[in-house]
């Protein structure tokens, strides 16, 4: 069905976009592979073009317009691209920013926004912890606080943008007897002293996504990049929960989307058996059923979009878009490859890729089950 | 998520629907279906309040405002109650109510729709055929001229209202050479010699609607009672799909989402090992997917919906939405009788009732199959 | 696949099934229903062929065989009739006659078993109750001793053979400080003080299935109707519960795959578009799907069939054959509803009979769920 | 469920198996990986053993027992190992070995035989083209008589063990006119002028096992190196399918078993939120599931391995255990992965790499589309 959640403007908007991956990405997917990261100039084009600011204050050096639809159609059309280049750009402008922006005191704005916003300032947010996992109460990375500096010990992991980050938001428990309660954010900046990044990990899919290992031995953060308030982390992690499952789910549906569309022209041009292998009844049913999940889900993923704009996406309706995005996501790249036959297998066609990066979307930033937990409180259960 | 698609004036009219249903439906259920009907007081009071009259303008006695969603709301307020009960009104103010509005002649509305709105001329729309199902250019009822006659011969089955209608629109074929092109629709109207029904249709579920084959024998209809053009009524019939799918659509979503509703309240006071059985963990993950399920497609239902208000809803769209929503009410619905336990087998639950009744949906006014094939078609496949 | 796990001689026995089932059974399928009920009569002709007494030794009116294989397949005969056809009698020739044979004392059997076998004694066995479901832990239902007698006190709900039943198992609390470990079984016999039978349930299916709720006011049941030992009544349940629910996965395959026969055969004869429907290759497709997934699901049951025979079986295994049977045999015969058209939704059809009944199998004699905490402990999780 | 479908004589040789690959394989997995490529050591290990010549007679150097118990062992065994070990050895001893065996001359098995079973002679089988996937009709590849000589053009793509093979038998052409009944089957053998390897193919999994394209540019094969009849090549493939699917079907279910296996012991041992993963009532239910569904699965394949060992396997029902165990095997490591949380995204575990490895099945060796078409048209639709 024809999308409304999007104006004229936010169209031209969109021309903007593609012109940019027409110019800087496209030709470059293959490298981006081969080097396992997002070179830095691409970084700088973006910020050029001021899509690393959308969510940061003009006199900071951003380009906010204050409608989330920006950012929302700038995931989408990067995840047309994959879901990797998707992931690392929001990790930064969608994700981090509000931080920065909302969190962050009047100084630390002016000495890290500004690169922020044009690409020298590359970020991460590290939470997740290899024991731990998804629970912050069993957080194990400390700060403990020496004068003006917070010393800072422990080690996280699966962080995006990991190794190229030039600035890190870690969660570190201050107060450990209070559990989730006793959490503070820090921002780590690259080069201080005992904060090492571990190898690239070597994921299934996402291969040009820098995800990384990060450890903290010792490390001495000033007292002035401490984000927000001491012990106030995890309220301030919950807060900005919705747009970080926003986003993802904004990616995971146009991520499957873009895949179905080029699969549907491959199972028009692709013969078998005397015929178009889209044209057997089995395969156009398929489709059928296919194109049907995705406008429902995105669908849905609009009216989340809209209610985000307007300040009104809860964190529990954010977790069912991030959920079932996924879910679709996979289910719907999984049929693609199916319909691609032997080539769905063959990494040089885009939907084998596609369904190697997709894998992790109901694993990442809150799984699944961990989504249906949290619906499943909401609803009084 | 909340919904957008009403404003105030449109819940406004939610309430006096809900009024109507707490005085004059929801103390008679068992009434209705002891009775295999809805009986006629129950449609003139709906007609008083204009509910029949919602697409019928008013120098015809209708409360037409010119924007669907009254309607919609409506068909959501009596699938609540259920199915048979949506059914059974939205096929005469929803479904037939286009024909005599658009493609009547000013004679034929003003015979016709006072009475349609009023309640007192119940109508129904008798296409499928024992032998053709779906298939249009299959149709063996005839019609052949005779002077100002037409004289019809066959039979229909399948046809909701088809006992207590007072008048039906039929399907006939009056240029068999020309198959679906071929096709007349008549107004027949209740005792017209040889126009006879056989007895209500002992169906799985939806007792209460009044489901009926009818049988022509050379029944004699004025030239006077076709509707629209001789031979177009295939194109009047493809014409007028999108309402009639969307009104199975609202239908199919709000009847889940109210079973699912009052499911969530069931696994919350019933107890089992100790404690309400919404509190084991794989009861309350089921139930958080059924919520985001229903949540999803209702997004989609409502972009439909205001997609028709606007005028813009293709015939295609519309079967995207009534497929897809037939899918989910089943496993809806049938994960909800789960969850019941063995009262969920027990027809004084309505839970279990609204299983029996939903298992026509994928079914009736084409089957998610001819959905899909009308969408795998749409793709260019 | 062909199957393997019954030899020539269970074969011929297969053919004396059928012949009493083309004699007493198919031609009398309308008036099972519309009596509610499986007649005495019927009872007394599957006793003359010795069907009934199949578990029972001969000096007892038995024919005994000491292979499980017959009573396998008899349950397979009758369910290709129906599921309640194969619940009712099996519930007393399987289910309950072990504890006759087994438990029962030497005065217990002389007593009951010759009408047993005979089918002059019918009998139910009583456990599930209106509030504790399956929670015999739960069991408000209590016997407390009076000399030689013990005076009964409770309800019990969901009883199949409830109303004609002559001889009840029923299971009371004896010892409710000990909880599971304190319920004794007694053999309550019609007419006795106290016990009186509620109204036949009005279920969603299986309407031939005389299915009741049991009350017991003050029933004094003599000591010596105690079944095996006093506060051993979980034990000696717990120990049966391999035949009981290998019964039931019996059932559940043999009734969908002839469900799905027939569908074969249907889907080949009805047209639609100018083909039989099962031509179309979605449908043939479905049909292939189907077909595949009753002969896995057959095989599995197969091998329960000969480890049971072997006594080998254990309640685990037949714990994951009862919840996946009961899956498969709705999926399957959901699927050949849908393949049926609006004909599936016709009561006067045996594929929507045969959805109405097999909605209760994934939740009777232990739900899915509670399958599947069962093999869960068993794995050690 | 306990098998039956092993004696006691087919389990000591699964301890020999186990013994060679506690020895020569499983310390070397990861070579194997890095290589993309199983070294021909290997080969010869394996051969010492007598795994290759299981279905060779042992005047020929083999070692067949006339039991085909022995060969679905072996394959069971390495599949617990990785997908890609068990295709390339089965592709050798299970799949080729009969066209060596069954089809050709004396002359043919005395040359080649001995090495096939020692290891030195490495072998492949090539059907599938570019262009033609799985529809032999439309064979490209032709082969020209020429005298004493047959010239051979063309191209295979997807062959295992493509790069490593010393004789690859290659499906050609010989009389296009009558297309799929015009076919023959050459032995190729590395070497021969004209016959070039194309690159090992990027798969998404099974990255050790060599798979490649063949070019054949006027290859001259020697008339005496036909297998079998001129233009007999379809009949001769279409004999030897029920071993091909029933060997896949065995590798699917192994694999996901000890997949399974090793994920339970993973639930069991990993904590999140102060628990195992495991004890999580959802996680729980999930891997009962998964658990019935090996087991069922398994039940099927041990029939068919029963019945092929009896000679009596029909190709559809090994169809059905092909399709059948692929959808098993993806969808239970899909869920393996989910278990893992992000652990299950990282190449270093061994359910990331069994999930890669997995895709493929239910696309090779004649997709699961393919089979279900076969199965439908067996049950006359």
């Amino acid at each position: 069905m024809k999308r409304s959640v999007y104006n004229s403007d936010h169209e031209a908007f969109r021309s903007s976009v593609r012109t940019f991956l027409d110019r800087h990405v496209w030709p470059r997917t293959e490298q981006f592979i081969d080097e396992r990261a997002f070179p830095r100039d691409l970084w700088i084009e973006a910020g050029k073009l001021g899509f690393l600011g959308l969510g940061v204050p003009e006199h900071y050096g951003g380009s906010e317009s204050g409608d989330y639809r920006y950012s929302a159609l700038l995931g989408e059309e990067l995840a047309h691209v994959s879901a990797a280049l998707a992931s690392s750009l929001s990790i930064h402008y969608d994700v981090v920013a509000p931080y920065l922006v909302e969190l962050a005191g009047e100084t630390q704005r002016r000495r890290w926004l500004p690169g922020f916003c044009s690409g020298e300032l590359v970020t991460a947010i590290a939470m997740t912890e290899p024991s731990a996992g998804s629970d912050l109460a069993a957080l194990r990375t400390t700060a403990v606080r020496d004068g003006d500096v917070w010393v800072l010990n422990g080690a996280k992991t699966f962080i995006t943008n990991g190794c190229s980050a030039d600035l890190v938001i870690v969660a570190a428990s201050t107060s450990p007897a209070r559990k989730a309660r006793g959490i503070t954010l820090f921002a780590v900046e690259a080069g201080t002293d005992g904060f090492t990044r571990g190898r690239k990990l070597d994921k299934v899919g996402q291969p040009e996504a820098d995800t990384a290992e990060l450890f903290f031995d010792d490390v001495r953060v000033p007292h002035g990049n401490v984000i927000g308030e001491v012990d106030g982390g995890f309220v301030h992690m919950m807060e900005r929960l919705p747009q970080e499952r926003l986003s993802a789910a904004v990616s995971n549906v146009a991520n499957a989307a873009q895949i179905l569309r080029e699969t549907i022209e491959y199972a028009k041009e692709r013969r078998a058996f005397g015929r178009p292998v889209g044209a057997f009844q089995y395969n156009k049913f398929r489709l059928a059923e296919l194109v049907t999940q995705i406008e429902v889900s995105q669908a849905y993923v609009d009216q989340a979009i809209a209610a985000h704009a307007e300040g009104r996406l809860t964190a529990v309706d954010a977790a069912k878009a991030k959920w079932w995005s996924a879910h679709v996501q996979n289910e719907v790249i999984d049929a693609c490859v199916q319909l691609h036959g032997g080539y769905g297998y063959m990494n040089e066609y885009r939907v084998a890729r596609a369904w190697r990066d997709a894998r992790v979307t109901p694993i990442w930033a809150g799984s699944n089950e961990i989504m249906k937990e949290l619906i499943g409180r909401d609803l009084g259960l």
